[in-house]
This record gives C-alpha cells, structure tokens and sequence, in this order.
C-alpha cells in the first residue's frame, strides 16, 4: 500500500470510502427491490399460480446475478484504486443509474413473459439495460486505468482478467438481443448463462477440486 | 490480529469491508421491505381490522426474528476473516439472494393466512427459504473454515456454536415444513419458536440472571 | 480510547462496526420508505388535491423526525461504546424492528386523517409505536452502561443527557396516547411537538445565538 | 490532518462516520426507490407505451442527476470535516428530509407529464424540492465554515468551488419555477439542464481533452 501517496491525497482516499458506500448501498437496494415485482396472480390454485409464475423467479435470478456480478467486477476494480477524480465519481453515477434502472425492465420481462404475445420490446430493453451496466463498468476500468488512480500492482494476471471478461461478454450480449428480436425467450435463456458466466467462478471451483481429488486420491 | 497476513493480502480485507458492506445493506433493506406488506383491509371497525391481520404481523415478526438471526450468524462468521476468496463473495450472494428473496413468502404466508383455504403451499415455500437461508449460511461457514479464511482464535468454544446450532434448527425446519403440509397454521408456530431459538441468547440471559440474582443475594 | 481494551476484544469491536451499518441502514431505509406512502387522491384540482394531502405530508414529517431523533440518540449511544454484547445485539435488533415498523402506522394515520371516521385506533397504535422506539431505546442505553460497554468518559454531562431526556419524552407519549382516544387530532400535533423537542438542539441553537448578539454587540 | 484535534474529539469523528453512513443510505436509496415509479401503461403495443412513457424516463433522469449533484456536494464537505456539531447533525438530517421527499413530487411530475392537463402545480412542487435541497445543502456547509469545522485546507481553490456554484444554481431553479407556472414542459428541461450542470465536469473533461490532444499532437 502507497501510503505516502496516500497521505497526500488524504482527501480523496476519504472521497473512495463515500464512493464505496454508495455503490454497495445502490447494488444491495436494487438487489433487494427486485423482490417487489414478484407476484402470483389468479387463475388456478395456489400451486399452479407458483408454477405459473417460473418466468419471474427466472428474471429475478438473472437480475439479481447480474447485479452481483457487477457488485464483483465494482469491488475488484475499487479495491486497487487510491485516489478516484471527479470523472470517476461521475461515471460511476452512471453505472449506478444503469443498474438502479435494471428493476424496471425486469418488471416489464415478468410480466411479458406471463402474457405470450408482444416479449420482443420488452426483452431488448432488458438486454440493452445488461449491456449498458457492462460497457458502463468497463468505462469505469478503462478511464481509472488511463488516469493511474490504481495502485501498483505486483499480480497484473488478476487485474487482466476484467477486460479480457469483457468483450465475450460484451458480444454475448450483442447476440442476445439481436435473438431476442426474433426469439425473445431464447434471449432470456442466453442473458442467464452470461449471468452465471459473470457469477460462476470457473476457474477457483476448478483448481478447488483439483485439489481436493489430489488430497483424497 | 495477523498484521503480517492482512498486507499481504491487503486487496483481500478490502474485499471483507466491501462485502460486509453489501451483505449489511441487503440484510437491512430485507428487514424493513417486510414493512411495505402489511396492510390492514375492509371489513370491519379499523380495530377488527387491525386485530384480524394479526397473521400479517405474526409474519412480519417471523421474518424479522430470521432475518436479524442470519445476520447474527453472519457476523459472527465474518468478524472471524481475515481474508475472502471468489468463492467465498459468490456463495455469499447466494445467502443474499435468498434473504432478498425472503419477503416474498413472507406476503404469500401473510396474505393466506387470511384466507383460510389453501395455506399449504405458501407455508411450505416460505419454510423452504428459511431453510435455504440456514443452509446457505452453513455452507458459508463451511467454506471459510475449510479454506482457513478464518484468523487464528483462542476462543474456540464461541466458534463451535454455529455447527452446534445448526443441526437441531435444519431438523426444526424439516419437522415444520412436513407439519405445514397437514397443519399450516402449526408450522408458522414453529417458524417462530425457530426463529426464537436463533436470536433470543438463553445462555447470556441465564447468566445474567444468576449475576444479578448473586449481586442482590 | 482504551486500546489496550480494544485490541483484546479486538472481534467485539469489528461486532459495533457492523451493528452501526445494519443499524444506519435500517434508519435510512425506514426514513426513506416513508415517502413510498405519500399520495394524493382525487376530488379536485391538483392544487386541492395536495393541499387536502396535509395530513400526509404532516404524517410524514413526524415520522421522519422520530427517526432522525432515535438515530440522533442511538448514535450518541453507540458512539461510546467499546464493546458489544450478545444481548445488546438482540436489544438492538428489537429497536431496529419498531423502526422498521413505523411506517404502516404512518401509513395509517395519513390515511385516516384523510377520512373524519374513526382516528382513534391508527393514532393510538402510532402513538404506542413511537413510544416503543423510545422505551427500546432507553432500554439499550440502560443494558449499555449497566454492563459496562461504554467507555469512561470525561464529559459526563453530555451522557446524561440521554436519560434526562427520557422521562418527558415517555410521559409525552403517555399523555398524547390518552388524549388521542378523545382528541386524536391533537395526538398528532403532541407528536410533532415531542419529535421536534428529541431533535431541535435547543442548547446549542441558544448558546449559538448569545455568541453572535454578542459578536455582534 | 489536525490529529491532535481528533483524538480530542475522538467521539465526534465516529459522529462523522456515522452520518456519512446515514448520509450514503439515504442518497442510495432515494436514487434507487425512484425506478418504483417507472411504469407503463395502456394503450398502444408495448414498444408505443415505452414511447409514450418518455416524461417518466426523463423525470426519473433529472431527480437521478440531481440526488448524485446533491450527493457529490455532500461527499466534497464533509470530506472536509473533522468534527460535527449537534447542529451540522440536525441540518443534515433536513437536507435528508427533502431528498428522501424527491421521489414524491418527480411521481407526479412523471403522471402530470403523460396527462396534459394541469401541471403546473407539479412542476412547482418539483422546483420548490429542488431548490430546498441546494439551499439546505448550502446552509450545510456555511455552518461548517462558520464554525470552524473543516480541516485546515491548502487547496482553496477547490472548496470555494461550492459557494460560487451555488448562486448561479438557485437562480437557475428561481427562473425555472417562475418559467413553470406558464410553461411547466419548458420548465422540465431547464431541470434537466441544471442538473447536468451540477454533475458535468466541465473543467475536468475540458482539461482532460487538451491533455490528450496534447499527447497526440
């Protein structure tokens, strides 16, 4: 930890405190919001209107996994930040807009998804939300790596692993939508595997189990 | 403290502030969410209306009582780690999602217990939760010992509570969620012993009874 | 600051940093929600319309300044301590679920006062929620200092102004609980009387005042 | 950093941390509550209700802006801070009344928009909360300044930065409320405008352009 250069830059060192309060207080509300829309609705019995009501617990699942996902990529890229500048501060309001938004057009999927007819709109909007919290995340990165505002970092192959996430993300999504124009369904099924993409941590679980076959064999 | 340890993972404790952080807000905002479902409605005096939605705040209190209990649990379990792994933060978003998820069961129980008819299968979604919340948290915990997250401590006989308690509580839930399907009514009683059993401290209450009772003895 | 104390419950300490966010989060959101239930209705003009609103906006105002009064105290409260207990945590919670409550007898009385029938219940209910606050409140101050959690203070006189304080706020309470079974209209205004007297800091606006007379004199 | 100062008022510095805390969830959760509001509606196909529903996004857009403009200004004081007063608390807790009011009057902005009828008493009431959170801000930090709670600071240049913005501000928001009792639609967009000058950096973004015109040219 630079701690001289922290020192000097005491005030925005505090500035990166406010910044991380508010983010995690925006990820966890719009997290916990998404419950609100969650809603059964009549015909049928009480079971069948559960079972009825699988596309909404689908999109509250993707929603929430995305949100989390983003909440990752936000704290790996504030832990290495010593200083935040204006712009940052600023550009962050912006991913925090996108994702405070995101419970709208996950309210609109549910719904649609219960009604068979008209899911198209619906779906892009969704999938263009995704996109937006994601492009607007990696602006975050780029703009904080362009300025200096990380740390000096010793284990650069960790901190790679944001941009080289992102374009397949970035063109997955791409894909989803323009799917979602003609299958809107299919895209909901593609926008959660790219949730789980972002959330899964393929990579820890493997060497997780690598280690315990080793250990047990 | 393992100052040594702690700079050297120095991203890592960041990682600890951030997802208590979250993990607070998501716990805070479930808790008072629960709020926006009570409501009281016509027929009746405001009085009789009052007194007939007891069930609502019955479940208001249920899951109040289970959601302060997780946080306890996770507190204890977080105040212990030094440092967090991906995983870790991922199965971590997986305890938030189902206390996120947790007031929506909560209006279903509410909402049927007013209507005598057909109270088994919100009752059993909601004791399914809280289970998932409980079991979530133990893999948690799991987790964070088997990866040796935790920081070497003196006290071990405070740490083995949560395993100790774990046991009796899953059975507790099973027991309720298989009467739920006969009784409903019964298992939201049960719910609350539960609940109970997780917040209110027997063991400090006990001896600080004997202090007092000692003191002016 | 004993730090000696502090590093030898060096876990405790990490237990107030949490108990402060969980507690700061379910305040904020308490005091937020409430704007959830501000409406106005038709007849009439939009004018009208939120002028006949008053008794919301009144509502609200009470209630939102009950909480910043009970977070003002728990603050003050918290700032002292070095140490939490099992059951200061569980005493906290409970004070965490009357002001989590709040809201739905605001939601009431807002309504209520709308319609001339029948105030009573609502506002006795508001009026007991408002003193649970407090007499939750007293009781965690009571726990913290009989246990010995604070840390020694110079200052006393500032301490005890949280006790001193409290017996006219209950008899307050007490008094507009007895009145708004007869009056409940002046119940309300007895609120906002007592909601402005927890937050106005008459002291310090008074000793602010004599210092500029006699700057300026 | 006066740290002498602190450790002597060691128990106002947590004071400060607690009302950042507080500060932040309040800010997080008025940005994040106002999605609530977002809503669609009959008739016309789905994509010509998101059409129509632009005055939502937009007035969903100004209050985002304008919480983040608010929050960005409290962020910059209380940086600044080294101590609160019981009176700075109080005020604070005020500049929170009116941006947890905020979701409020942008609902009926958003509903008035869509109904051409009559909107002119929600615009006003718009402005009004508007300009009541600048200038409760404002007073914020002119008690900081008479009182002496600040840190000693060497860059002045930027702390002056808020008082010179705040009166082009409170003109901007009198003209518009003014504008609004004829031409509420107008009065909107000028909302908008301000609000993109509270949150654009201009300066900022100005300098970074030439630096890197420099570096390329």
């Amino acid at each position: 930890m630079p701690t001289g250069d922290r020192s000097r830059h005491g005030r925005r060192s505090v500035g990166t405190a406010r910044l991380s309060a508010l983010s995690d207080g925006v990820f966890a509300i719009a997290m916990t919001l998404l419950v609100l829309d969650i809603a059964v609705h009549p015909p049928g019995t009480p079971l069948e209107q559960l079972l009825n009501a699988w596309p909404i617990f689908m999109a509250y699942l993707v929603s929430f996994l995305t949100i989390g996902g983003a909440w990752l990529g936000h704290t790996q890229l504030t832990e290495e930040l010593t200083q935040v500048d204006p712009i940052f501060m600023r550009l962050n309001l912006l991913v925090l807009l996108a994702v405070g938004f995101l419970p709208f057009p996950t309210r609109l999927v549910a719904e649609a998804l219960q009604e068979p007819d008209a899911l198209r709109v619906e779906v892009t909007l969704y999938g263009l939300t995704l996109l937006a919290i994601r492009l607007l995340g990696s602006a975050l990165y780029a703009h904080a790596r362009r300025q200096g505002l990380e740390s000096p970092q010793e284990d650069r192959a960790d901190a790679e692993d944001v941009p080289r996430r992102l374009w397949p993300v970035v063109v997955g999504y791409v894909i989803a939508i323009v799917v979602g124009l003609v299958l809107p369904d299919v895209a909901v099924v593609l926008y959660l595997v790219i949730a789980l993409y972002l959330v899964v941590p393929f990579r820890e679980v493997g060497s997780l189990l690598v280690r315990r076959r080793r250990a047990s064999g």
